[in-house]
């Protein structure tokens, strides 16, 4: 390992998670929580409560479909909703740049209230601090949050129970096992191009907006059918990352049809002109869940009855038959879906 | 106001509470909550659990009795602690500029580790994100974190129910009352000085170390002994800031005797030489704490027999004859103790 940081180490990757691993995780291991810290799942659990944090560097703070406080709301209430938890109160935390413009601050603060309203969920206490000019680029923001146990997430597990044994009480990233749909809820890569359209520095616009949405009423939708085993969001790492992270947690492979994947024409163009590789973008309002064979299809029709799933697909399943994420490419060739090392776009979230 | 953020924005002091009462607290009040964002309490609570954020920007990251990690850990369980809650579970978030050394946050994750361990929490999730050079400077931690209403609490409060209608189930700033004993759990001063000294910016060293320490055992012992309604630690705008913040949420007066505060020999010698009022200094050890009269001695004696609160002392009391925070001097004269507009000192936390 290198003896400093680097841009990877915070880019949602391999690199990042080998930080965590080596230099962090041995200090907090949690052996007597039920989901404890070295699961790397998207929050821990104490009884019924998961909490989750996050904190906000994207640049630049406001861009197509979205700014730094639509985001630092939907991304916390994601990875609570992910867990199979109701998100029922949130912190934010400030940390501004001394000259920091307040028309901006409300402008995000507007943005936040606007985004706690379509998720239903409140802030509760907050943190205000300001460092001196030239010590932190404008605005960073933490949002930590923490979601309870519901009725529906027990009532879905009820339903994975009739028809195979499952022993926790989480949509944990460990869950997915041989023969469970994989299903994404709508298009990849929109975020991702929103960003690098809005700082210009490739050369190119776009008319693509990000897809930054708080998630948690589609997923509530989808346990209230039943059957769901995991829920990830594909952020920063992008699909890759998460796929790796199932099958790796879940000793399990995953197959993913390249030509089921939902991609809009503008940023398959925008990906062609960069060389990039949309499954390791990241994405601010998408899912991927995995459910039991039983339930997929219809899982899948109660997404695509709401606008955030209305593009949902399934992408692929699990399977025993090998132990590694793998993409069937639109030609027919098989190949692996390698962890991403980071995301290839800094300060994307 | 001003169009653009300014130091005092993040100080702590009344120029903090107007940005956020002024901008802030309209787009998120939680009318449903027991106790709302609005009550500006040291954290939110729903149901049983209460919710506390802190990010830590403290400059320099190491210095003389602690650094930012023992710093991270120790101002979020106290602030679950102060409201009469156990600490049980803690969120990082992590915010770094590419460049940053290794070596230096191995250092802080130990000392968040010991620290966890003196507090008896654990950190159950985390976030690690990366800004490119410049864009940060070197570190900052967001820590937030929940707590329990514990069996302790509910026996102090029926405890301060023997002697008075009380109709709260936490230790909010609204709870005092006329005659309430106000006890500070040590020496005032020491962290503010420490990290001034670090600095070297005002051309004077001293031996003096911070104070900053977890508090929840501590608080435990008096809860224990029962009567106590309120607590606070007086950190940003010190304790000017807490009494002025307790008078004005209580609506009652509070008078501090001037020669019961405690402040060390070497502590009083480096205000001298700066001109600075120890009631304004930010502290991250030391807890104020408001007792019913029948139970202050007996709380008194308890945190003295305690490391943390050995010098604890009552500093004063409540009264209904005026509604302000106000200081009898030590050649007997009286004055008002302003809210301060802010820390004196940027970045002290």
């Amino acid at each position: 390992m290198q003896n400093s940081i680097t841009l990877a180490h915070g880019a949602g990757g391999a690199i990042m998670q080998q930080l965590i691993k080596n230099i962090m995780l041995n200090r907090f291991s949690g052996a007597n929580f039920e989901v404890p810290l070295e699961s790397l799942d998207d929050a821990g659990v104490v009884d019924d409560i998961v909490l989750t944090t996050d904190s906000y560097t994207v640049n630049p703070l406001f861009f197509p479909g979205g700014d730094i406080g639509r985001m630092s709301i939907s991304g916390t209430v994601n990875d609570i909703a992910v867990m199979g938890a109701d998100p029922i109160a949130l912190s934010s935390g400030f940390v501004m740049e001394e000259g920091f413009h307040l028309d901006d601050l409300e402008k995000i603060l507007q943005s936040m209230e606007r985004t706690c309203k379509e998720a239903g969920v409140g802030i509760i206490t907050g943190d205000t601090k300001v460092m001196e000019r030239g010590a932190i680029d404008k605005i960073i923001i933490n949002t930590s949050g923490i979601g309870k146990r519901s009725e529906t997430l027990k009532r879905n597990i009820d339903v994975v129970k009739k028809y195979r044994t499952f022993n926790t009480t989480w949509l944990l990233d460990s869950n997915v096992k041989s023969g469970d749909k994989i299903i994404i809820s709508g298009a990849l890569g929109d975020h991702a191009i929103a960003i690098m359209s809005a700082r210009g520095t490739y050369g190119f616009e776009t008319d693509v907006m990000s897809d930054v949405a708080p998630l948690n009423k589609m997923m509530k939708k989808a346990l209230e059918v039943g059957g769901v085993v995991s829920a990830k969001d594909p952020t920063r790492g992008g699909l890759a990352n998460l796929l790796n992270e199932w099958s790796a947690k879940s000793r399990i492979g995953i197959m993913i049809y390249e030509n089921q994947i939902p991609v809009r024409e503008n940023i398959k163009a925008a990906l062609g002109f960069l060389g990039m590789d949309v499954l390791q973008l990241g994405n601010e309002g998408k899912v991927c869940i995995a459910v039991i064979p039983e339930k997929a299809d219809e899982v899948l029709q109660t997404l695509k009855e709401t606008e955030e799933g209305k593009d949902a697909v399934i992408i692929g399943e699990a399977t025993n038959e090998f132990d590694v994420a793998a993409l069937e490419t639109t030609v027919g060739g098989k190949r692996i879906i390698a962890q991403p090392a980071g995301d290839p776009i800094p300060r994307i979230c």
